[in-house]
């Protein structure tokens, strides 16, 4: 087992990563507040996992309740669920919240604990790679609008994350490959060293390597921790974390949360902006293509969905909360390993690329 | 205008206290982050100011959403109307909020601000003497949930308050009553001379006296600003401050928020924590005589409301906030300006007290 550590004062964790660790229960015990948990799961990694995560809490008063599986759950409607099962049992300001799933159950019982009697504690149990390598680290929790993703959310970190690799055994094939995408974005964004290493070894991550998978989660945790301790709250570099997820949040949103994983989003979205980054000079030719022959590679989409156009796009996109009084802002490339939160490109070079990718002749 | 400060380091705010002050654009304007300003009001309160708050915003991106009145309404239902607005005009990071109104109205702002894209700008402008007094200061934001009061919220301390003391002259007669519950709080636990003072000029006050008003108003915002700086997330003596409210708030919860207005609530509440502080020997049966005499000149109920016994009292209690996995923890008088959260108190003698006080014989 790895141990890593997010450093922010007094609100600092770690990340546990390794295999087998999910009933590990002296890594959780120590952070629990109070005699009451609360499991939130969903009904397909409930059936897996929840009987092995309660067993370190079986001398407690332990309640879970169990979502629907998919994105389109991610909705206030679906955050009463679990405050209606914390209040008909009771559960006082000093219970915890243990989010056992991929990321929309821990983005979503994450935000549930950042306002249940304003604030209860919350551990993260992420059992999908996208949800291992981001979405379970940095405190990020929220529910989507039918206006725009992730609009209703609250800054809320974890007491500490528990990634049990052997969980990802059990994935879906489709959902690991969404769940390369993140783990390419730290390279892109941050880690050239790490994009190469990628390009080396996909297939090998995709094959479910155990050594492989291993790095590839510590090295994107590692990555994300750095990010996020030196900028919480997205003041800053955090943004760059958002790399292709402005393109991304557009499809999402535009195909209703229904048929695309965030990951697959974030794909086509990470191609888009290396292209206007290229549009700009600022990415070599060469490295977009680099970039599109690695996702091809692990069969993540490169094109956008059927029907979405480059005006739709840009609409859906104004309301990112990147955009800004002074207008949209997007995180480029400025060569592979390197990229930049702008509002400083062409809107002509972000409409040409966004029409030739929409156009389907 | 007086000018008091809430010392909450990087998050410290002013609150203005003054006649007139609403239209003053030079006290808001310099804690605007952005263009895109959200005026959220009532169907009562927005005729009557709505238009000169917006003198101060004109030459920006204005828009207002105006709620139905009432805490019935402060619900995850009206929270997403909020939303709805904020996101069908395309309101980004930068935009803020203000609360123009009065408690509900202050609270579900202040929930939607701390929620929008994780967190935007909040400016609170209450038009109630409660909202003046107690709910605009201090950052506790949040909805109702049909099992419990303020279940759902945050933290989310305002960028400044502006308290127009003339917005009082057109305040409904129940509301500015239900209001000095609030005051007369101050005074019981930790501002014994506030107390005498109360007695002395609880007429003049109900009689809306400009300088008794703005003495009280500014006394009031002085205690709940010292109690909020030395403990802005209340884990320890910011408990103070809900003296009534356990009783009362089973008591909204358990009318279901109809009838009962909330400083109605809690002046019962106080009364009642009064009676077992009394019961138990820390405070003087002249002492509880003194406190319900003061809330009937002001025209408060002392009394709980037809139909509500001790077993619905102690069942809407065992879910409130303050209670803790070792049980029900209740503020109580050690004298009057005097008071202690504890849960070392009889359970026979709250029963008893409640049974007296919902007995109708």
């Amino acid at each position: 087992m790895k141990t890593l550590d997010v450093d922010l004062d007094d609100r600092s964790y770690p990340i546990f990563i390794g295999a087998g660790i999910l009933e590990r229960a002296e890594l959780i015990r120590p952070f629990l507040g109070g005699r009451q948990v609360m499991v939130v799961s969903n009904e397909t990694v409930a059936p897996l996992y929840l009987d092995r995560v309660a067993s370190s809490f079986s001398d407690l008063e332990l309640q879970n309740v169990i979502l629907p599986d998919g994105e389109v759950y991610k909705t206030l409607e679906t955050l009463n669920v679990i405050f209606d099962a914390l209040l008909q049992n009771r559960f006082n300001r000093s219970c915890t919240l243990v989010a056992l799933g991929g990321g929309v159950v821990g983005d979503i019982a994450g935000f549930a604990a950042a306002t249940y009697q304003r604030g209860v504690d919350l551990i993260q149990v992420p059992t999908t790679l996208l949800a291992q390598v981001d979405s379970s680290v940095g405190g990020k929790t929220g529910v989507n609008h039918p206006l725009g993703k992730n609009m209703i959310g609250a800054f809320h970190q974890p007491r500490c994350v528990v990634a049990d690799t052997a969980t990802l055994d059990t994935l879906d094939n489709r959902q690991l490959v969404a769940g390369v995408a993140e783990v390419i974005k730290y390279g892109l964004i941050r880690d050239a060293g790490f994009f190469f290493w990628l390009e080396e070894n996909v297939e090998a991550l995709l094959a479910r390597d155990s050594d492989v998978l291993s790095y590839a989660i510590e090295q994107s945790c590692h990555n994300k921790a750095e990010v996020v301790a030196a900028d919480e709250r997205e003041s800053g570099q955090r943004a760059l974390l958002n790399l292709g997820h402005t393109f991304g949040h557009a499809i999402e949103t535009g195909t209703g949360y229904g048929g695309w994983l965030h990951g697959e989003a974030v794909a086509v979205g990470m191609l888009l902006a290396a292209r206007v980054s290229a549009g700009h000079g600022w990415l070599s030719d060469n490295d977009v293509q680099r970039i599109e022959a690695l996702l091809v590679r692990v069969g993540l989409p490169t094109k956008p969905p059927q029907g979405m156009g480059a005006t739709q796009f840009l609409e859906l996109m104004a309301v990112d909360k990147k955009a800004a009084d002074s207008g949209l802002r997007l995180v480029l490339q400025k060569g592979i390993g390197h990229a930049e939160v702008t509002g400083d490109f062409d809107a002509e070079v972000l409409r040409r690329t966004l029409e030739l990718a929409t156009c389907r002749a």
